[in-house]
Formats: C-alpha cells, structure tokens, sequence
C-alpha cells in the first residue's frame, strides 16, 4: 500500500519520532485515525464503496448463494495475523467476493423463516454515528447526554407497556435511584437479568444473613430453608431460560416447563399443580415466566391468571415478550397482551419486530428499586449516587444502542409501528389461507399472531391428513420429508423457512411432529413474495 | 412530515391494502424501508448530513460542554411515545442540539481519562456494512460466512495470546466440535463466561451425578463435599468478578481478593496462602484470576507462578487481559505478557486496545472442548452438532461485530497495532516525565503500560511529600483537593482525566490516595495534548 505521507492537520500522529524500526508504519496508521481534509476526503470515496457494496447485496432477492458450507469454511482457515495494514480497497474486494454474497440476506422479501428482517434505511446510517461517537453507556464520565436518552427511550417503551400514571413517570424517569429498565445486549441476556433480580429479590438480605448474592446461592437456600430454587414457566420457553437457570446456579432440571394446550398456551391448572409440587419440595419458586410470542408458534400465555398464581405464591412474575411485545404499538392487537401490565419484569427485543439492528435487548421493571438487589460499585467507575448506568447491569461497558431506540420511537413513532404490526399480522393470515387453499400444506397451528407453523403432506397422505387419522408412524414418514425439503429449500438460497419440530395435540401428544415455520415481519414481503416461497417448495417436493 | 408517495420500485410495500384507518402512514413507511432509486438518492443526502454532523463533532477538541447535568436530564423527560412518524432532516436537527454536543468526545486528544479512544475511521463504514447485513451470529441459518469468518477471527487472536503449533490451528479453526472463543459484547461477559466454563469445569458431572449446570450449585457442591465455591485474585481485580461471582450463585464474599505489592501485582505468598485457606475450609476453588492490565494502573501479574499454583491447586486459571492484551502486537513489549499462554481462559477486550467500536469483548480457551460445558441446544436454532456459535455461547442473538474484528486485523496488521501499543506506551513515559518535571504534581504508581496514577500536591505540601513524610490527615488533605479538582476539570469539560482511589503502600497500607488518573491510548493525543491537560489542571489548582 502507499506510504505517502497524508496531510494531517488538525490532530497529528506524529509517525517520526517512533525512529525507523517501524519502517513507515506510522504514517499509514496516522492516516487511518486523520481528521484533515484529506482524510475527510478519502472517507466519502471508500464510503461510497461500502455503500455500493449494500446497495448491489440489497438488490438481490435469493437468501444465500448455494456455495457448499465446507468449501465456505476453508476460505477462512489461515490463523495467521497479517504483518502488514491491508489497503481498505482490497479490503472490500475480499468482503465483496468472500464474505457478503455468502452472508444470508436476511433483508430479502424471501427470508420469512427467522426473527431477522429488513430494517428501516435509518438505523445504517445512525448506527454510524453511534460508531463515531462511541459513547460507553456503563458511565456518565463517557456517554452524559446518551445516558438520559437511554433512560427516556427505556421509560417510553415501560410505559407503553405498564401504563403508569404520568406522575409515576416524572418521578423516575431521570431518577439515579430508579431503574425503569435496562438496556442489554439481547433477549437472553434481558431474561437472565430479570431472573438474577428475581432471584437475589426472593433470597434476599434478612435476619443477618446478607442475602444470595453477597453469600451465595448454597448459602441462601440453607439459610430460607430450602432444598433447591426453581423457575416455572410452559414448555415453551425461549432456551435462554435454561442458560439463565444454568448460569445463575439454579440447575436446569429447576427450570419446571409445564404443558401446552391446543393453542401452545400455558395450562393452568398444570401450572398451579407445579407450584404446588414446588412447595411440597420445599423449593422455592423464584419466577413464574409467561410468554408473549413463544417462538415456535407465536403464542401467548394467560398472563392475568399467570400473575395471579405467581403472586400468590410470592414469586416474581417474569413476561418473555421478546417477539411479541410490540403488538403494544397496535390499537386493533394490543387486546392480545392483556394482563402484560401485571408483570413484575418484562423482555423485549428491539432487534426483533422494534426492526433495530441486531444487538438490543432490554428488560423494563415493574418497581424502579428492584434493580438495586443487582446494584455494584467500583471506585473508577459506576460510582455511588452517581447516573451512572452501569451500576445496576450485568454487562459493563456497551455501546449505545439507545440511539437507535431513541430514534426508531421517533422516526417510526407509535402508529409508524402498528403499520408494520398490523401488516405482518394480516400477510400472515394471508399465507394461511394460502397455505389452506392448497392442498399440498397442512397449516399445524393457527397463528395467535405472525408466526406460521405449516408442513407438506406427501400426495398418498393427503386424504388420511385431511380426516386427522394419520398414524405415527405416518407421521414419522412425513417428518422425514419435511426436514429433508426444509434442508433442500435452504441449500438451494432462493427462499428460506425455518423448522423445528411441534408436540402438537392434533395426533395425540406424544408424536412430535416437524414443522416448516414461517416468520413474517419484513416489510418488504408481499403476497407475491409468500407465493413465491410456497411455490417454490412445492417445486422442491415435486423432485422429492 | 410529507405523505407524497416515493417511487419504490424493487420491492414494494402495499401501503393501500391497509385501509383507511391508517391515514397514509404505508406511504410513510414504505418509504423507511424502500430500496428503489429515489431511495438510495434521498439516503445519500441524508448520509451527508449525518456524516456532517461527524465531521463538526470530531473537530472540536473539547471534551464535552459544560452543561449543567440536571438541566441535561431534564430534556429528557417526556415518556409520551410520539405517535407521528418524524421527519428524519428534524431528527437528525435534535440530535445535533439536544444529544450529540451533549456527548462526551471519547475520540478528543485531551480526554484521556478512560479506556475508550478515537477509533480508525474504517470502523464506521464496515459499522454501517455491519447493520446492512444484519447477520445473526447465533445460528449459521442468519449468519453463514461471517460465523466462519468470526471463527477465524478469534483463531488469529488465540495464535496469537496462545501460539499453539500451526497444526492446532488447523485442526481447530473450523472444527465444530471445537471453541477457540467466543465473542461477548463486552470484557464483562467474557468474565462471566470463563467463570462460568471454570465452575460447570470443576463440578461438572462424575459418578451418577449430572453436574452443576443441570443440577444447580448447591446441589454440586454437596455432591463433591464443599463447602462453597471460591474465586481468588488480587484486590485489584476488575469489578466485573463481583458481576460474575453475584451472577453464578458463588456469592461476593466468596470472591477471595489477595493483597498487592508495591507495583500493584498480586502478592505471591498470600495468594498460596489464600488457596491453602479454601482448602482448609473445604471451598473449592474454582478458579485463580490473573490481571493484565488492571484497571486502576495498567499493573501485570505474575502470570508463570500464577498458572503454576493454580495448576496445583486444581484451579482454573483465568487471565484477565481485557486491557493489556493488544500487547502482544508488540515486539518490545510482548515480554511482559510472560506466562499468558497459561491461561486456561483469557479475556481480551475489542473496543479497547483493539481500536474497535464499543460492544465487543472475547474469551479465548487454552482447551478447544472447555466451551462444552455449557453447550445448549434448541430444536429451532442452535442445533446439536452444528456450526451456530449460539450452541456455547451466554448470549443468543447477537450482532455480527466479527467483521470489525476481522477488518482490523487486516486493516491495521501486527504492525499497525504494534506502533499503537508502542506509541501509546512512549507518550505515557512522556507524561509521566513532565509530571516528575513539575513540582506541582506527583507521580503515584510507576506506570507498567500506559495508565498513569498521579496526583497534584498543593504548595505547602510539597516537602514534606518529596521526603515521603506525608502524615494520613496531610494525605486527608490532598485527597479532597484532588477530587475538586477533577470534578472542576471534568465539569469544565475542556479536558479529561479520571479519578480513582488507590491503596499505596508508599504511605503504609492503611491510606486510602485519591488519584488522577490518565489513559494513554489514543493515537491523536500528542505531546502538546498531554501537556495541555496539565497546564489546565495547573490552572484549575491555581484558582481553587
């Protein structure tokens, strides 16, 4: 690459003084850190690259390329550090050729199988300048104004979910002692947080003993009494409830899932009985979980009898509203979150149907002091009484992705928001009446809200399928060939649907039965688009 | 905001089906997420404007404004979600009054307090590449090459810290069976992460029982005959361990901190001793924390002897290298990483010596197969024996800042990096000589790397300071006037430099020494810079 000198003007790197070991190495690093005019220069030519590189991968409407995933890995296989700084041109010519036409578009109109979708053309160029300011959101002493945004992004979301009254918000909003929420890195962290406080909550400081977290979890079982601690919650729950049970001590055969009825919802009375158990255990049930939007399916749980039972039992009650927590933005299906106010902690995506990039999780707090049973304090950082955010997380430094937050509520804004609800929700509808028109697919549950669970009947079973007398063994068979067409379909790149496999009710609870898995969110999928899908894997199951 | 309906011709929202109900908001939308070609025009202007707004904040060389912090959070408390979409030429009219000036310029010459720094520009533009592609690193059906690549990122970084023969590079890099690392939003995470891997490690399964991760810690540690769980590193041990120790259910108290020497490394006699305390008290120690780098003055810990007693002991050994690592890009300076390539786990911080943007951390393992035990598996993602990185990973969802790293590596080579460290380094020298230059100030702790502890001595203190004949109510003294004295410098907002308190034994042990404290890591601040903050802490002590 060119040694020549750049004009640096404002903010030198002074290359010279470092003596000739580094052989001019200094002025091609002063060039990649320069503000001068020059710099500013070449930064709109190479930026103008980058974004013909988004604009050319955006165009495209496959997934993927179909590019076998072992030769794809053994372009990756030199561990070596390069010795010398790489031309940033050359750069994207290796990203243009190696990695962005293999990466999986999940922007593409034709990728309904996963939570990830198009995003608003904002959050691209927003999220550069979260990367210029680079703004450390664990302290005031570096991020200041994005903090008190942060707090009013998280405070905003709160209360559209809890509804509080607009006095209780004044209070806390930039209240150093109220924690309204927390913005976390995903959705499973924002779950492991809401159990960590619900577990440090239930197992708390009393009669001289200083509580689980300043003891330990074996300690505080011992001192309450108990002979184990356990989370309860359907046998739906999103898999970060068993890396939060196995990461906060509490063992994941404590993590209690309770059956699903027909409609993939909590069954009370499974749930009340579980409890029950859990007390004649001498276990102490630290959280009940209801789910807005399992994953699978889109269901949501009875949250107002949920609360009732958990509260009853003196258990934190915990929402999982990673996916569907923003029906909260739709007049005509904010009915479906009823009994979300009840909820003592409450996740929710941003990189999911809020349409950020991936990366922002959050968990909002019923009471703003539940926070404080988290709460650390370091001398360099995270002072006492201070703003500082990072006081009550259990991440540290992080970047600050309440811009994008902060920004989404106000560019989208709340009816910008249930546009996009409403729409997913009815394209989705429109996919299972497309799906029933057909006689190829069989829709397996009827979706509570914008995820599909459908799969192909092979012809000599059609009819046995339509009169609901398919054997297990049947079902064996037609699993088979579900998973086999979904791993074809994916191979291939044109289209993706995701799969995983239901315990559904339909034939009988024991026959798991695999299902193709539809997730409409993209604002950029049409009807077209979801023929173009289903006719593409009838065109797969017709060379099967 | 305009409701004039842009040409999107690629893929098109039907903004009409909606209805009437929502009064043209379709058009708004379609218009966020449109790729047609008066979309790509109008993001290009809007880009400009953003990059403007860069161009004038990166400029200034102050470090913030300052503005009073109560009126700051108070334009931040509406908590009513805007219900119009806003314009985005108005939003970005908001951001430029209200949050970006009000930010703090961790990229400014003269902020030179925290880990945080001004960053080559390519970290934006492949930033912004990086939201574009929205890769999901979680499961390879979102992500794809940039899963491998992220592979290989980390396998260039362990070659590195590690430098195993090429062989086990080869084997490893892309082996699915095998972890290298993980990438963690933060140094915090890769904490946990390690101490998590070391806990499931040492009371994992054995003799019909199913290890702690299924059966919870206190069952495991009756299981194995302990008492508890113990962690054991110096007093200067990140508070990310309090995190962890909380977070897994060890208990704070169990985090056993070992006093320091002079140069603020852990003392060795004590830290055998405080492993051979557990044993008597029959607490497992799961694992011993080596530092390099420690937060409050950059000191290294004796890694070799470190490794040698946890070994004995049965201990994981854990290194913390979340600031100091980058060191080994250095040839002059690798030697003080000596005995690194013990560590059984290793964090090391991205957006700190690696000049990456804040949010991403690593934990890198000595054993490809520790990551095992805490291997999760989902039947809709993550799937047993696949390539998603989700499979042993704390978080889910995460973004795909693999590509920052990837980029930096190449864009910066061991070279680049090396002139960093070294310069970073040199000019800490400098400050540290024109701090011994000054009668004013004194040099607390000589600096290991390039974190520098000082502090300024009001006039009549100077003698007796120079003869080391400060009494505890003279050192009372100066500990208040230097913690004025940063918040005057810190409220001022011209310069930076933090503050902390250190524990020096160059007064007896029992004194508690408020401390400026300066983080030499930027590549723009120069000579001039350093000296610029000094004569403004001159000033500031002239008028207090």
């Amino acid at each position: 690459m060119s040694q020549k000198k750049s004009k640096v003007r404002d903010h030198q790197i002074d290359p010279g003084r470092h003596g000739a070991s580094h052989n001019g190495i200094g002025e091609s690093i002063a060039k990649l850190f320069a503000r001068s005019e020059a710099a500013v220069f070449r930064e709109r030519a190479d930026e103008a690259s980058v974004s013909r590189i988004i604009e050319r991968y955006c165009r495209e409407p496959d997934v993927t390329t179909d590019i076998d995933l072992s030769a794809l890995a053994e372009r990756f296989n030199q561990s070596e550090v390069p010795t010398e700084p790489c031309d940033f041109a050359d750069y994207l010519d290796y990203l243009a050729e190696h990695v962005v036409p293999h990466s999986v578009r999940t922007c593409s109109p034709r990728f309904i199988g996963h939570m990830t979708s198009a995003l608003p053309y904002f959050v691209k160029l927003l999220g550069k300048l979260m990367v210029a300011l680079n703004q450390n959101q664990v302290k005031l002493e570096t991020s200041k104004a994005l903090s008190f945004c942060e707090r009013q992004a998280l405070a905003i979301v709160h209360r559209l979910l809890f509804d509080f009254p607009e006095g209780f918000y004044a209070q806390h909003i930039q209240r150093r002692e109220s924690t309204l929420g927390i913005i976390t890195s995903g959705g499973t962290l924002a779950n492991v947080t809401a159990l960590l406080c619900a577990r440090n909550f239930c197992l708390g400081p009393s009669n001289g003993f200083a509580g689980v977290e300043e003891e330990g979890l074996a300690e505080a079982l011992d001192h309450y009494g108990y002979k184990g601690a356990a989370v309860i919650g359907s046998s739906l729950m999103h898999y970060s409830f068993e890396k939060a049970a196995g990461a906060l001590g509490i063992g994941l055969r404590n993590i209690i899932k309770v059956p699903v009825d027909r409609d993939h919802r909590i069954e009370l009375p499974a749930l009340e009985q579980a409890i029950a158990d859990c007390r004649a255990r001498r276990e102490r049930v630290i959280a009940v979980v209801g789910i807005v939007g399992t994953t699978e399916t889109g269901a949501v749980d009875p949250l107002p009898e949920m609360a009732a039972m958990a509260r009853k039992a003196g258990a934190h009650f915990h929402v999982d509203a990673a996916w569907g927590g923003p029906l909260m933005f739709s007049t005509s299906h904010r009915h479906k979150l009823a009994g979300i106010e009840e909820a003592d902690s409450l996740t929710i995506d941003g990189h999911k149907q809020m349409y950020l990039p991936m990366g922002i999780g959050m968990v909002l707090f019923r009471n703003p002091h539940l926070a404080k049973v988290i709460e650390k304090q370091a001398q360099y950082v995270v002072r006492a009484r201070s703003y500082d955010l990072g006081r009550r997380s259990l991440e540290g430094s992080r970047p600050g992705m309440a811009l994008l937050l902060h920004a989404a509520l106000n560019l989208l804004g709340r009816k910008g928001y249930e546009f996009l609800i409403d729409e997913a929700i009815r394209k989705t509808q429109y996919m299972a009446d497309s799906l029933r028109a057909r006689p190829e697919f069989e829709v397996l549950v009827e979706p509570a809200m914008n995820i599909l669970t459908y799969r192909y009947i092979p012809e000599p079973w059609r009819e046995r399928a339509a009169a609901g007398e398919l054997t297990e063994s049947d079902n064996r068979i037609i699993n088979g060939f579900n998973e086999r067409l979904q791993k074809i379909q994916r191979r291939a790149g044109r289209t993706f649907v995701s799969r995983t496999t239901l315990n559904t009710t339909r034939y009988g609870k024991a026959v798991p039965v695999v299902a193709l898995r539809a997730v409409i969110a993209n604002p950029l999928t049409g009807e077209p688009d979801i023929d173009y899908v289903l006719n593409h894997q009838l065109q797969i199951a017709a060379t099967m």
